[in-house]
């Protein structure tokens, strides 16, 4: 059989450590690392090896992936593959960074004899475990045909969306959209508590409308009972934002409702919320409207 | 039997000629009433009873429903039908008007003896056409159980969300989030467009994810194909976000993505995109960004 | 001689008493009306007469003065005006209300042969007590002539700016563009103070370069104090933008910095800062800035 | 004597050339270097030395200046002056870059034996060419004393503002004060325009209240008149937007006013007016309310 069989798994976090299980479950060899130790132990007891840094994650393996918070953390274990890959190792990234910078490693790899996929998904911790997620694919088709099997054990949607980069560019328009619906979606609710009405029957009749969307689907209980729990965590939602700015900036794209979105997820940032879920937007919106039920 | 029989309609455009239609399917008497004759004529065909007036609808109904622009229509309706309407009569208003106006219209209607709903409606021409429209209904419980079954021969979701001007309020929620939701899918799919990627990949993936809803589902190819024949106008659109703000305004919410996509809106209008589909938010995010592709 | 002598003066609060005082101070007769009496009291002890109504004030007035806080009070007032006065009064209101109305009173005051002129003000007490506010006039020339020698006595700098209700839509645009500034430099100097340097010079800087104001000139040492006494008032500047926006909207013009202005100030309001100077926006940066000192 | 005599000007576009010229006027000796050799040219006309490179230029120099685009520009001029530059130099960074910037290479240069102030500029060509500048500096006291009569040459205003990297934050809140009023004041011209009143009585009347503004004072007129000749080009002011938005970021500072104005900023370059005066702000507002006169 052609087909990858020996992954390397780097990044073991609350999206990672699921991720590598269902690989396993798939039965593939998966060998982990991430930088403190106790996920690497506790995928050891379902049959990953765990390996001693980067370099020998990658011996012999056909796909590395990377699960990582940000642009630099990528960059720094992407140097470390770059020295330990084989040709041919495929390094598919699932970080949500820069596009730009993946177009740049893409480069570099096929430089060096190796290849590369930006990978981001979707779906959060649930779709991680659940191996539901929907994943954004940028490289060659070839390429993304090898790992795709690899990709299908984590994902129940698996998109090639265009070249390198390409992956992360979908992935910023969707951050962009979550965003921007969760704002609009807690402007609307307090619209209609502070107006007297009852929340839950028009969360039930606006989801069933044309305004119907998967966060007052998934999301709205939460935020009626303003339980700001993660979920995803406003500082990475932070972080992807000014990654979209960057984006729309460098392709001259005019994002008003996006670039406000941005400043409000900042604002909570900076007053301390930063660990809270991306909805807590919501209570926000109720702090500006003097209404005291914002508290997280 | 108890229920209503005879129905009294005025407004036959767009949304109210297919609504009256339905009633009729589901047998009910109907007397039709629009101030230009052609529609009244077209449903007369279909069993209505063409009225010369607002009085002469009236006479004899068990309710009457309205299907209207603005609030000054309604308003100067409700005049006739206070004047006209015998005790006991229900008026269902299901136009998008401001929820106090509708409050101070039941409170009148309650003073005379009367009866009133406010009823607004989502779902577009096709969901008034199918019989499959979302109303969310403000007013008595009593009376809501009583129209019930002539809400439910023009719409699949009928929801009781809470007294007189409540449905107006969850209307304006639903108007303040479709018109939010327009605007963040237009500025997704330019940066998507503008930084090299194929749309239609991308979309497909967006809509499988967290940033998944209606807008994508369903309007989403228009957009792509910068079709913005409407569906729903930007005139509409407009006068409806003024009711948002002004609920707002009057309810001490802030709404700044709802406040920014009313300036977005009107912005079209003033272009003379009026009469385009509310969609053409893409064109403008298309000129904004410099992007040939804008005309509607 | 031919010019006004006889003054009406209705409405004597923070602005309106002073400005009825210096009218007293330049020589003319000055009968004065207010809802609560106290006012006009201090007023009798500078020489005004007190009326007992509106229709007593303007008996044998040449000139009747409004000063009230919003357009339904303009309106209540103008109909006894309308009522009391004799042919050829003159009506100069300088309240800040909406454009349309002040056309709406001027049309129908030459209806009944009495003239009118919209005349608002900006200054604040400060220019009231002084006589130094700017005065924007909106009305016939003849008419504008006719009031100067009493608007002079008021204000510095009197500008005839067109016809009737030109006055209230340059105050608009003056509401606009004050707190769209102060907004402004609120950002700047939590920019500059987040940023651990000394406000105190970077003001003086700024305050030299093309981005001066008269808002870093009169306002940023209170701000940087955040010494928020009114002052103008939040309560106020909210209400004055709402006719901003409706201007907007009547014109076609599309103001989306004006627009989240008016959010924002909406919002200072909504958390019970309405009795607060409009600076009080800073405190609002302040606070979704994550910053302590934003309590006013 | 123990100041200054001996300058190198690296950088001589439409600002740093007439800066460097009133350093000549000044009398002092001047070394200038600039990629594109013109306009050393004409300085040695007026007695500068033209360099050969960055080095030479550097060679026996007290200080050296540069008034560069961008922040790699800076950064790349930098490397060179720190490799040929002796103990002692003191190198005045008169650009509008990253603050951040700013501090890392004061730090480099504290560790190299070097001096470094970060002194940005307000006031425009006609500013530089009339050393009426106002310049924000940032740097220990010691090298804003020693450097003081350098830049008073250049400027009216030098206001030490606070330790490395403070001058290029003030320059920040400058760029974001500057962009957003212009905004503002298009807004409201757009919109007493669009209400039938004539702008230029209204400018001046704005212009003598709390409204009042350095935009107004010196660009209404050529706003009024369409006339959008730079001045400050747009590109230049959306690159320094790009730092404000950085800095705001860094520092957890909301500003959705200056985000809005970005994003406008952003919007007038990716049409193709990258190389129009900024004040072509009111061009777009034009378009965006559907008005005839907003070409440029």
């Amino acid at each position: 059989m052609d087909g990858p069989q020996r992954i390397a798994f780097i990044g073991l976090g609350i999206m990672g450590a699921p991720m590598a299980a269902n690989l396993l479950k798939a039965g593939y060899q998966v060998a982990v690392y991430n930088r403190s130790p106790g996920a690497a132990e506790r995928l050891a007891a379902l049959g990953a090896r765990p390996a001693t840094g980067v370099a020998d994650a990658v011996r012999g393996a056909d796909v590395v992936i990377t699960v990582l918070p940000d642009t630099p953390d990528v960059e720094a274990v992407f140097e470390e593959i770059l020295a330990a890959g084989a040709p041919g190792l495929l390094h598919a990234d699932m970080s949500t960074i820069d596009p730009g910078a993946s177009r740049a490693m893409a480069a570099r790899a096929a430089e060096d004899g190796l290849r590369a996929l930006d990978a981001p998904v979707s779906g959060g911790e649930q779709g991680a475990i659940e191996g539901a997620l929907s994943i954004m694919v940028g490289g060659e088709a070839a390429d993304v045909a090898y790992a795709r099997p690899v990709l299908e054990a984590m994902g129940s949607t698996v998109v090639h969306v265009g070249p390198s980069g390409s992956g992360q560019t979908v992935k910023a328009a969707n951050q962009l959209l979550v965003a921007g619906i969760i704002e609009l979606v807690a402007e609307a609710i307090v619209l209609v508590e502070a107006s007297g009405v009852d929340p839950e029957p028009a969360v039930r009749v606006l989801a069933g409308g044309l305004a119907g969307n998967r966060i007052l689907d998934r999301k709205a209980a939460g935020m009626l009972a303003r339980d700001f729990t993660p979920g995803f965590r406003v500082d990475l939602h932070h972080k992807d934002l000014g990654i979209v700015l960057a984006a729309a900036r460098a392709a001259g794209v005019t994002i008003p409702l996006g670039a406000l979105a941005a400043q409000l997820m900042g604002a909570l940032r900076a007053q301390g919320h930063g660990g809270s879920d991306h909805t807590a937007l919501l209570g926000q919106v109720d702090r500006l409207s003097g209404r005291g039920r914002g508290t997280s």
